[in-house]
C-alpha cells in the first residue's frame, strides 16, 4: 500500500516513488523570498501571523519541490505562550528575563491550553494543511531537556553547566521542571496533529552535550513520555539532536524515524538503532555551499551509505545555513529523486 | 620498570604507583591565585613573560596535586609569532585581522623559526623543567585543521563553513595551508621538547565537526605528520578534540595516548582504538561543578569503565570551567590517587 506521499510511504514502511526529501530549516534566510517578507516583518511577527507563517512555510516547497513542509515556529513559541518573558535576540538565540533555577521558578510553569495560548499555531496548521494537498505538514517542539536548559541557562550555552548543576543536585525540581515542559511540549504536539500536521518532529536540539548515562537517567524518559503521547494519534514521529551518535539507540524508541547528523556515518548509525526505525538526514549542511558538483557528491555518499532501504529520509544533518544557494538545494532534491525514483 | 613520574609510568606500558591526574586548562581562571595575576597582566603579557608563565603553570601542581603540568599558552602563539596579526578578545576567543581564503593569505605562513620567533615560549620550558623536578611538563599546540580554521573563517565559528568550503574546493591552496602549518606546529613542539617538554598533546579543538571521511582525506594526514616528528624525539604524544567519537580510530594513529570528552563512555572509547593506545579524559567538565559527592561519584564511574588497566590517564573531557572550584578538584586528584595506589 504506498500513498501519494513518498514521505508517509518511507517511514511506515510502505516502498515510496522515489526517496523523501526536506531540509531542517529549509524555510529561513537562505531564501530570498522569506528575507523580503522579513523586510516588513520581524522574526516574532512571522511566527504570530498564520498568514504569514503558512507563507513562509509553503516557500520552500514551492521553491525545492521538497516531499514535505515544516511548520515554521520556535522551539520556545509554546513557553512564550503561557505568557514566560522569553525573547529571541538577534544574533544570540532565545533569552530569558531571569534563569529559572529554583522550585518557585519551575511553579511559573502552567499547562498549555493550546487553542487560547497558541491559537496562531494551530490556525496556521489548518491553512497549510488545506493548502498543502498531499504534502504533509511535519509538526514541530523542542524536547524537554532543550526547553529546560534555555530556561535554567537564561541564554544559550555553550557547557550547560546550571542546567547539569539543577538535574545532579536537585533531583526533585528537576523532575517536576520536565514534568511540566513534558506534558507541555506534549500538548503542543498533539494540538498541532489535530489542527492537521500529518507528522511530528521533537529536536533536542542540545541532549548531544550529555553521557549517555545521564541522558538515560534525566532526559530520556520525559522525551519518551512525549513521543508516546504522540504516538497514540498513529502520526510517524521523528527524533532529533547534533551530536547524538552516542545517544541515538537511547533516543531511537518510541519514534518511527530517527534523526542522524553529518558526524556519524549512516550505516554506522544504522547498527545503532532498532532496524523497524527509518533514518532522517546526515549530509553535512556545509557540503550544499561548495556548490551542485560537492553537494551532489555528498548526497552520492549518503545514498551509497542507504543502499537497498527504501526507510531513508533525505535531509542534511542540521538545519540549513542561511548562505546557502537555494539554487543547490533545488538541484539535490531533483537528483535525489532522479536517482532513487523506482 | 617505573619511573618518579606515574604520567610517564601510564602512558608508556608501564605500572604507575597510581592512576596519573592532569587536568586540561587546569591553569587559569578557575584559581584565585591565578586571577590576582591577571588583575595585572592581560592574558598576552603572561604568556610572552616567561616568569609569569611559569608562576601559572606550576599553580595548579601545587594547589591540586597533579601528576604533570601543561604549558600555558594559547593555539594561536605560533601564529603570532611568525607575525600574523591575530588578537585574542575577550570573550570571543582569537580574531585576525582578516579571513585568509585565498593562495596569496597561504603565502603569508613563513616557517617558524622559535628561538627568534617564540623565545618566551622556549624560556618558559626551560624554567619550568628545572622547577617541576619529577612532574613532567606536556608541551602544548592546536593542530592543522583547528589553527586552519580560525584562519579561514577569521574567529571562531559554529560551522566552519568557510575551511569546509575551502578544503572541498580549492584542495591545491587546502593543501599548501595544511602543508605550512603542520610544519609549524611540528617545529613549535619539537622546540618545547627539546627545551625541556617531557611529552606533547596536540589539540585539535574543532576536529570533531568534521565528518570520518573528511577527516581521514583532509586532515588526519597532516596531524599525522606533525606527530611523526615529534614521534622522532621519543616522547609520549596525546591527541585530543571535542566530539570526536567518531574519529578516534583515525585519530589514535601516531600517539601514545588518545583523549576522550565525556560524550563517548570511556569503555565504548576502548573498542575504537588500538590496544596498545593509552587514554585519557573522559569525566564530564560539568560534573565538578555540583560539589565533592557529584565529582567523586562521576571520577568512580570513569574508573569502573577503566578497570584493571594501567594506562589511563585520569583527566576531564574537556578544560576547566572558570566556575569550577578548586577544592573539588583537589579533592577529586586525592581520590583518584588513593583508590588506584598500588
Amino acid at each position: 500500500m504506498t500513498t501519494r506521499s513518498p514521505y508517509l510511504d518511507a517511514v511506515s514502511g510502505a516502498t515510496p516513488a522515489h526517496m523523501p526529501v526536506w531540509f531542517m530549516r529549509q524555510a529561513g534566510r537562505a531564501l530570498a523570498e522569506y528575507r523580503a517578507i522579513r523586510e516588513d516583518h520581524d522574526f516574532e511577527d512571522v511566527v504570530h501571523t498564520p498568514d504569514l507563517t503558512a507563507e513562509v512555510t509553503l516557500q520552500p516547497v514551492r521553491r525545492y519541490g521538497v516531499d514535505a513542509a515544516i511548520l515554521f515556529s520556535d522551539i520556545v513559541t509554546p513557553l512564550q505562550g503561557i505568557g514566560l518573558p522569553i525573547e529571541i535576540v538577534k544574533g544570540t538565540g532565545p533569552v530569558t528575563d531571569g534563569a529559572f533555577r529554583t522550585r518557585a521558578d519551575v511553579d511559573r510553569l502552567r499547562p498549555l491550553d493550546p487553542d487560547a495560548d497558541v491559537p496562531w499555531v494551530l490556525e496556521s496548521v489548518a491553512i497549510l494543511a488545506a493548502e498543502l494537498g498531499d504534502v504533509p505538514l511535519i509538526g514541530f517542539a523542542g524536547a524537554p531537556f532543550t526547553l529546560a536548559s534555555y530556561l535554567i541557562e537564561g541564554k544559550p550555552s555553550r557547557d550547560y553547566a546550571h542546567t547539569k548543576a539543577l538535574m545532579r543536585t536537585d533531583r526533585a525540581t528537576w523532575d517536576l521542571l520536565m514534568a511540566r515542559l513534558s506534558d507541555l511540549v506534549a500538548t503542543h504536539l498533539v494540538a498541532q496533529v489535530k489542527a492537521g500536521a500529518r507528522a511530528v518532529q521533537l529536536f533536542d536540539s542540545w541532549a548531544g552535550a550529555l553521557t549517555p548515562s545521564d541522558y538515560a537517567e534525566y532526559v530520556q524518559p520525559w522525551s519518551q513520555h512525549v513521543l508516546a503521547r504522540v504516538g497514540d494519534l498513529g502520526v510517524p514521529r521523528t527524533h532529533f539532536g547534533v551530536a547524538t551518535g552516542e545517544l541515538l539507540g537511547l533516543m531511537a524508541t518510541e519514534v518511527e524515524v530517527i534523526g542522524v547528523d553529518w558526524r556519524v556515518p549512516l550505516d554506522d548509525a544504522r547498527t545503532r538503532v532498532p532496524a523497524s526505525v527509518a533514518t532522517q538526514g546526515n549530509l553535512d549542511p556545509t557540503a550544499v555551499l561548495a556548490g551542485v558538483e560537492v553537494a551532489r557528491s555528498g548526497a552520492d555518499d549518503v545514498l551509497a551509505r542507504v543502499g537497498d532501504r527504501t526507510d531513508h529520509v533525505f535531509n542534511l544533518g542540521h538545519g540549513v545555513l542561511p548562505a546557502t544557494d537555494p539554487g543547490v538545494l533545488a538541484d539535490l532534491v531533483a537528483h535525489v529523486h532522479e536517482r532513487t525514483r523506482r
